[in-house]
């Protein structure tokens, strides 16, 4: 594709030779002649000057060394564009393999891609242009739209809805039975029947291993546009927001309804039933205990506001300093002496549970 | 199934109509009259009038409007008896899918369901009325039960055996090696062969893409009636007691032995060689470093007693102002001048190893 | 194998009859008279007397009862060279099963097992005594070196190669989409296409359910001998360093170099971006936030250094008394009284942002 046609489809200014062929695209480091890059900031221009690259998508006053160029604010965005329309993955071969499974009350949309091995279960739909990669698993009345992928290794269990330009990656399990128990008169667990539904909505994505579960009742739904990390869980009966991002090997525990817009990173996790307020933020590894308002930013476990938990944070790395200075003040005010302290400290090991004598 | 049918199977009481047909199971925000709902206290009261629902689960004195109610102290318990009769799933047709392989001497009971592209090992069996779903792999010498439900995507290594009634979700690894190095002379890994096996007890559930590990020499053992959230890991060598329950995202290290009836909620991990005792609770996230005893109640990481935890985690909160009033005091008492002050911090901060300055 | 051979093998002296013929391997416990055992030292010496284990591996000066033993000073290294070399698994047999569906121009070593249902796409290549297990699937473009175990389960993408001697366990997935996004004007979350590979190198192993994701540009590596455990993640283009080992659960997020032979405890993670410099112990749970130099030991969220994550843990427990100590002494030297004392704390419940107030 020629850069000006690249540019225009961008909707951005081309400098110089419009008609260079952008022949790929690659890290500043190991970049082509025919290659397009991209540099966020004046930051990278030092990189920029000793890359091979060919073209660069570049924000305004960025000195791209002469080389044909998209000017942009957002290069990123941008070349994230750009690389989506040049290197769009060619779709499997519209068909269905000759060793897929595909139930006879099935149906399955002529332009889509049913590969080897892969399982399409009674009364199951499977939309135009979607794939489903090899050995990929639909139960019964699974029902996936237009241009989906689904990548090999995942599991769709019965009924579960799939919107259109859903990406699941390799070995997604959707659907399984949320983790819901009683306990009998014996306090043994016992089952409660998870017998809801899973709602994918359009254009979300979901990582590999990652997983959704049935609603004990009623649904559980990804709404538009949501991201999902790999390893993440997306309990039973939750409501997922539009544009919610969620990332590896976070949690949201049943019935916990997220706003649009909130960012969930890494190993978060929610207790049950809680509302998470739209456009929130859950640092990496927040324990959240209580509902959320929106535009909350909290870290921590369990989660406080992010300007109290980096207070805290500093403050904790001082507090073995902090103890010897309260023992100094004590001895100076007369509130301790030897044979006090020794009793104290056994007072404080006897509410202490056990815990391991603190060195001094 | 009338609704006085189904209180004599659960030996409750029917008031009103006992010959009300139950059509079907719902939350009380969408049911219809041909519905049962259950409510597990007064509080749901209001819900419940307004519901459509045409029959009810009900605590003792709960006002359920004239429908006709089964009455019980465990409305929940219930409830889940009573939708595992209603609702519960048809097991797929006897038989082997004819794209199935299984080996020539693999037993498998002619009440048994062998879903397509499903393959069953050398000498494994697979015991009457399990269903083993399209495309999961028994390798050899593998032995399931009776009633079990091996979902797709489930990978059971050699030698596993599993009880009666188990339930593995999409994507479950049962058998696979234990994460077991030691380190040679030049102090890089060197894998220790995991040579043991996994037993899964009878009645066990098992959430999708969960992992127990087979064990080094011996057996890892999940005993019967545990229950076990997606994405867990049983790790090698560990034996987990009966009826314990066993949140998403939760670890055990390797030879780790949990007691009847314990809890450990998400996130939760353990360090190996531990010995938890019966009934214990790990809350979210506690990561247990030591034995416990029984009945214990743990959180935090390192964890400790709940008691003494809620009392860190309100007090960590007002850590930055203690700090503050700290230094009031030392102003106070003469310990403190702007000289020393300097000094003092200076000193803190080569202690802390270069973190990052804390604002005051 | 006669116990003065394996010695030989070993390179260690045989105490006793060189000529016994070891029939298994087991634990002290189990330990029937055609059992090789180990112990590591004096410690096990009563288990040991206790054991009807005709054999065993002992350090010097440790009691053997007469057995035949091979002496060493690394027991366990040696016992698990001498289980790799007694029990060596049987490599299934060469060749393709006819359920395999294998691309007309994949390259398969005539010594390489393809299982049933196994998947080999385009233009991929299995190396010599590789074992790809059913139901595996290789997309196309995919390099499989020599000696390899990729078990059933397991999914890989297009252009990721592998070296020789890897070990894969059920169900990991390699080069799934990094996860990276960038967000339009409107503030939606817009995928960055991920277009680079995956590269694992010789003698990696990675385990159940874990995943290495493809980098963005560029590729994602993961370097010899590296051992990564089950339900790990490996995110877009880090840079894994060889010998590394990575406990279960654990988390590289995206662009993270990995020194070698650090060691990352399980559910510990890194933010982006990072450099951990080689020979590292993260502690479990640990959460990086920035580099680490080289032989760095760090433990908590956020990870500090190792001693002053002791101390602070230690003095955290004693915190909840020292609020209390504080108060007196503030009594003591008149900075605080019943009044003042309601508008502090008034104040401190403001800053804390709604925390549940603490008791005292």
């Amino acid at each position: 594709m020629a850069l000006g046609e690249l540019a225009a489809a961008l909707g951005r200014a081309c400098e110089g030779d419009a008609g260079f062929a952008v022949r790929g695209v690659a890290p500043l480091e190991s970049a082509a002649p025919g290659d397009l890059v991209f540099v966020r900031s004046q930051r990278y221009a030092a990189g920029l000057a000793r890359s091979g690259a060919g073209a660069v998508i570049a924000p305004p006053g960025v000195d791209t060394g002469g080389r044909p160029t998209i000017r942009t604010e957002r290069p990123d965005l941008d070349f994230a564009r750009a690389v989506a329309r040049l290197l769009g993955a060619a779709p499997p071969a519209p068909g269905i393999h000759p060793t897929a499974v595909v139930a006879a009350d099935a149906r399955v949309d002529a332009s889509a891609a049913i590969g080897p091995h892969a399982v399409v279960g009674a009364r199951s739909v499977v939309g135009a242009r979607s794939a489903i990669h090899a050995g990929a698993v639909l139960y019964a009345d699974v029902r996936v739209g237009a241009d989906c992928v689904i990548h090999s290794g995942c599991v769709i269990r019965e009924e579960v809805a799939i919107g259109d330009r859903v990406l699941l990656h390799p070995g997604v399990a959707l659907g399984a039975d949320g983790f819901g128990y009683t306990f009998d008169e014996a306090g043994r667990p016992v089952k409660i029947p998870q017998i809801g539904r899973v709602v994918i909505e359009d254009d979300v994505e979901i990582g590999a291993n990652a997983t959704v579960d049935r609603a004990t009742l009623g649904e559980t739904r990804v709404r538009r546009n949501a991201k999902i990390d790999n390893l993440c869980i997306v309990a039973h009966n939750c409501d997922m927001g539009e544009d919610v991002v969620m990332v590896g090997q976070s949690a949201l525990a049943g019935s916990t309804t997220v706003g649009r817009g909130t960012i969930i990173m890494g190993q978060a996790a929610t207790t049950g039933h809680l509302a998470i307020g739209a456009g929130s933020f859950l640092g990496g590894r927040a324990a959240v205990a209580r509902d959320l308002p929106a535009g909350s930013r909290v870290w921590g476990a369990p989660a406080v506001d992010e300007r109290l938990w980096r207070r805290t944070v500093a403050a904790l790395n001082r507090l073995p300093e902090a103890l010897r200075r309260l023992r100094a003040i004590e001895r100076r005010v007369g509130l301790r002496q030897a044979g006090a302290v020794r009793a104290q400290r056994a007072e404080a090991e006897r509410r202490s549970s056990g815990e391991p004598e603190p060195e001094e």
